[in-house]
């Protein structure tokens, strides 16, 4: 499986840095570098050890490039299972392209997106779902999606797939036998323990299917609308929020700003704001268009805040909703309580049970909120050693596998013939196989490893 | 000089990347890490040797973070001369943000810029010249800049002006002896040698002083304007110069694209382009105005290119321009010659032998135009061993030193009394040991470093 040609990447992030990190993986990684590269220390990095750094010189002819630090990986005790070497050089643009471009002519040519990692999975350092989950964990914006991904990418459900792919395999190879004696009437299969294995894969598909619906809240983040009419605080309530959590990102440097404005996690679980404007009873024609499209809004929503004023006298509460989105987890919050009296507060807090009291502007209530946020979503449903589903390909796959193996479970039911069950059985290995790589096309591959980043 | 605390901080550039290694340095830098790090191997991070490699996952609690290489060195074999350990991590922000706060909750603190190159600088690792070097060589944007700042970090110059220190430093200490004996008249410094060797300090320094014209203009580019009447082509030519030089830079993956837009580097010398519109002889007074704020520009320039229109009858050269401007090298370039009879051509060419004749549009005559840009400025100044200061600190060091060192040469000249003789040398002294570090003071460090990145 080990490929012929060295590939080259920037690994770390580009732009400038105090250090920038430059890949090189294949059968020549070591002394390619090697050629270019004056150690400070007296052994060539051919004659050193796997895993270990070299302080030296790249030169190239008699320019030296940088200083630099080059880590050396033997293969097959490396990321990629190749031989693996990595420079560590100053982090200036210009250097990083001067030194990749110095081995892009002296036998290296560019990595493609992924490339590194798709070495690691045809070397069979790692199936094809931890490959995946490398690229979900360097885009992981927070713990839940980071803890999903982390478990992934240590083998937890494809190593299950696996196992449970090689038990049916084995009646595969039964029953694929059974055809061959046809005429003869006979049964390898024992059917009985067939079935039991039938219905502990289906337990396991079912288990990971279901799995998605929450897999895919991590990965996106909960949709919450905030509805209310104008001047109830909605932005002062995001804000208060957004600083809150915010404050702890700023403090470190080097942290991307770079995140979605209305985007925040609270206890490790992403929120993802929906802004609607305007919800009020109308008669109005136009007005009436407007609040229409907030109500489109709201459907991608898994949680509305119903946020209302408590200084006006008239509970401006948007009426119906419940009715409008039986589906939907519904919270009223009443924002400004810093400005009705202690009487009138009590008297509120009386009549509205369910009502969640908060002041924006001056941060009450707003750890209670997000509290409830937690809850009504799946607190307790992301237990630490949970499987969770978050890659569409993975769904598709383990529902088709399931739709195959119910297949096969009917004909063995109405005791059809092997020839039946069998390619209701190849097509479940079939898709078992897609999500681990046992079973892999080049444009699958394609699909999966365009998607990383250069470098990876 | 040791210090006594852990310092932590990205190293990689921010951002979303294949990896990113985060960095610390610091008397328990390795059993910090080693204290959340669960290795795969069996060995602990305090036993395996500097320079070693060790996978494993970072483990807070019972999460596992992320599955990371650390990478030991022990003090002094570092870059800070003290213990460093670096973790490799995998390069999503989230995760390098939940690294970097764990080890701050861990006995670590958030390192200040530049705090690692000063700590490399206390420990004795470098001079204060190579570490600026360092930054210089990080901000590095041409073959010119780096390889600058690349000789200053390997010790070029820092260690020629400490030579000549402790020189001057040895007969400073026999002439301070001779104070002690005024009385008696007695001369410790051999006169002839001491002169010898100011002669020997003044031309180091002459040349020194003398470099940083180009030193400047290495750094921040050879500023051309470009200047002729409206379309005659500017930025035309402009874009010709431009389009050339990116498409090498932006076959690179991950090279950053923010470079601004009117420099480009020609045979590794960065050219920086003056935007000048309209000049041209004129009595209407707001013109006037205009094309004087023109000329104010041309005055930055090292270099003007004046551009014609070829298919105009009458030239329409900027007149006066060689008499208003004796130091600046002016090129006249004729442009659209794409557009001019072949005859016309040959009868211009005649009638101008200076002129360069391009077509911007159709990229004729720009590899000669750069070219005679090159030779222009300074081809064959730039050898690969002259020593370049590009640095205003140790230009102004230079300076203060050599006015020092001509009191001093005066006052053996005219047998002046030891003791002014001796005020002036330990000025000299003062200043050369700026440059290198010899003399430093807590503001100069922190002016000096706080222009670093954090990380480095």
């Amino acid at each position: 499986m080990l490929q012929e040609d060295n590939i080259i990447a920037l690994a770390t992030a580009p732009g400038i840095g105090a250090i920038a990190v430059i890949r090189i993986s294949g059968p020549q990684a070591i002394s390619i570098i090697s050629k270019k590269f004056t150690p400070i220390g007296k052994k060539k990095l051919e004659e050193c050890k796997s895993h270990t750094i070299h302080l030296g010189h790249i030169v190239d002819d008699n320019t030296t490039l940088d200083k630099v630090l080059v880590s050396i990986f033997k293969g097959p005790n490396s990321y990629t299972g190749e031989n693996v070497a990595e420079i560590s050089c100053h982090g200036s643009p210009y250097i990083q392209q001067q030194i990749i471009q110095l081995f892009l002519r002296n036998d290296c040519r560019m990595a493609t997106p992924g490339e590194f990692t798709l070495r690691a999975f045809l070397n069979g350092k790692m199936d094809l779902s931890q490959a995946e989950a490398v690229a979900d964990l360097i885009a992981s914006d927070s713990a839940a999606s980071h803890q999903v991904a982390m478990q992934q990418m240590r083998g937890g459900f494809g190593h299950e797939i696996q196992n449970l792919r090689e038990e049916l395999l084995n009646f595969a190879s039964l029953i694929e036998l059974e055809l061959d004696f046809s005429g003869e009437d006979v049964e390898f299969a024992d059917r009985a323990q067939f079935k039991e294995l039938l219905t502990k894969i289906t337990d396991v598909l079912e288990r990971l299917i279901d799995s998605f619906a929450l897999g895919n809240v991590i990965k996106n983040g909960i949709p919450v609308a905030i509805v209310g009419e104008p001047n109830v605080g909605k932005s002062t309530l995001l804000n208060a929020l957004l600083n809150e959590e915010r404050a702890i990102v700023s403090s470190i440097a080097g942290t991307t700003r770079d995140t979605v404005e209305d985007q925040i996690s609270i206890e490790g679980v992403n929120f993802r704001f929906i802004d609607t404007a305007g919800l009020r009873e109308t008669t109005d024609h136009v007005e009436k268009i407007g609040i229409a499209k907030s109500y489109e809004k709201i459907e991608q929503a898994a949680l509305i805040l119903n946020l209302t004023d408590a200084t006006k006298d008239n509970q401006e509460e948007i009426k119906g909703l419940g009715r409008k989105y039986p589906d939907k987890k519904i919270v009223v919050v009443a924002n400004k309580i810093d400005k009705v009296t202690e009487a009138k507060y009590t008297q509120l807090k009386k009549q509205n049970e369910n009502t969640v009291f908060i002041s924006a502007k001056q941060h009450e209530g707003i750890a209670q909120l997000k509290k409830i946020l937690v809850d009504l979503t799946f607190a307790g449903e992301l237990g630490k050693n949970d499987t969770v589903i978050t890659n569409n390909r993975h769904y598709d796959s383990l529902l088709k596998a399931l739709g195959s193996i119910q297949k096969v479970k009917e004909s063995i039911q109405e005791e059809l013939a092997s020839d039946l069950m069998a390619i209701d059985i190849r097509e479940a290995l079939l898709h078992l196989g897609e999500i681990t790589g046992s079973v892999t096309t080049d444009d699958l591959l394609g699909n999966i490893f365009s998607n990383f980043c250069i470098g990876k």
